[in-house]
């Protein structure tokens, strides 16, 4: 039996849009997959044949909130370092007030799928982004420390983060310039 | 009036456990004073005369766990920047799941005494006491990057918290060790 509207482009889209808002009225120990279907008039038959689980919607739904997280190298890493870290904080602190305090309660779950998909969709590609252009910064000599890029990559995320969570002062785009420049070589 | 037992030792001791345990099990919104005077058996008057509120009660409550965090200068800054860290990263790693959590859902709060008092008591402290020893390190000529050290400080604070929290990964004493000697001049 085929219910819903399995062909229509903006199921994703109405049903992520319906996750959100269940996650931030409700939260995401209280969520079930039938809230989200009778939220957004999607049979749960068809919600199952997009996402394999509850999960998958939820971080999904995460991901379409932080929006674009692409980049494209060019020859110059030390001009790649700053646009990325610069891409990163604004990517994190457009995320006050909403995708952030999600992401903290999801983190608080112990659902070890939930996890995993969280960390392979919405952690490990910024890390992963951010600890390579370092990698190319130091392998152009440009990097001031000998720190592991991927801990460095750690220590930038991690300082965004803490700034607008724990100190309510999101790190501004001066002080990102001055952090970068700090961590390079003299030229 | 005068009720309870104001001259018990350990009046403050049982009212931060009590609070505690009320912080763990109904969070930090729904908690009444009314309520840690009936869980441990003082009297909300004698609660009252310790502390100013309950955003003061809740916040001790957190540096009773938190446990020490003093540290006596040395003349060697590397050698009290390395002490620093391993004491802010054991500090932060004994937290999981326990005043890290709770931690996390203060910082949900739009109570702003509460910020203010935990700001003040927990979070001020460490971020001085690491830039302070940063400070003392860069003017001995040994850091290797010109990142202002409150910025620093910051790095490795956040960076100590997400690998905790986001990533479920704590930091280890090699890291730290690691991250510290890549921070500094090499000698």
């Amino acid at each position: 039996m085929r219910t819903g509207r399995p062909r229509d482009p903006l199921v994703t889209q109405r049903a992520l849009a319906a996750t959100w808002d269940l996650l931030s009225t409700k939260g995401y120990s209280a969520l079930r997959i039938d809230d989200i279907a009778t939220s957004c008039g999607i049979a749960k038959t068809t919600l199952y044949r997009r996402w394999p689980s509850l999960a998958h919607i939820v971080v999904d739904a995460v991901v379409s909130r932080i929006g674009d997280r692409t980049f494209t190298p060019t020859d110059d890493p030390v001009a790649d370092l700053r646009a990325v870290s610069s891409m990163l904080v604004q990517s994190v602190n457009a995320g006050k007030d909403s995708w952030v305090s999600i992401a903290l309660s999801l983190h608080e779950q112990s659902d070890s799928e939930l996890r995993l998909r969280y960390r392979e969709r919405i952690i490990d590609p910024v890390r992963e982004l951010l600890a390579e252009v370092l990698e190319r910064t130091a392998l152009a000599g440009c990097l001031a420390t000998t720190i592991p890029t991927d801990q460095l990559a750690d220590m930038l995320i991690g300082g965004t983060v803490y700034r607008l969570v724990f100190l309510h002062s999101p790190l501004t785009e001066d002080e990102v310039t001055t952090i970068i420049g700090g961590l390079l070589t003299a030229r």
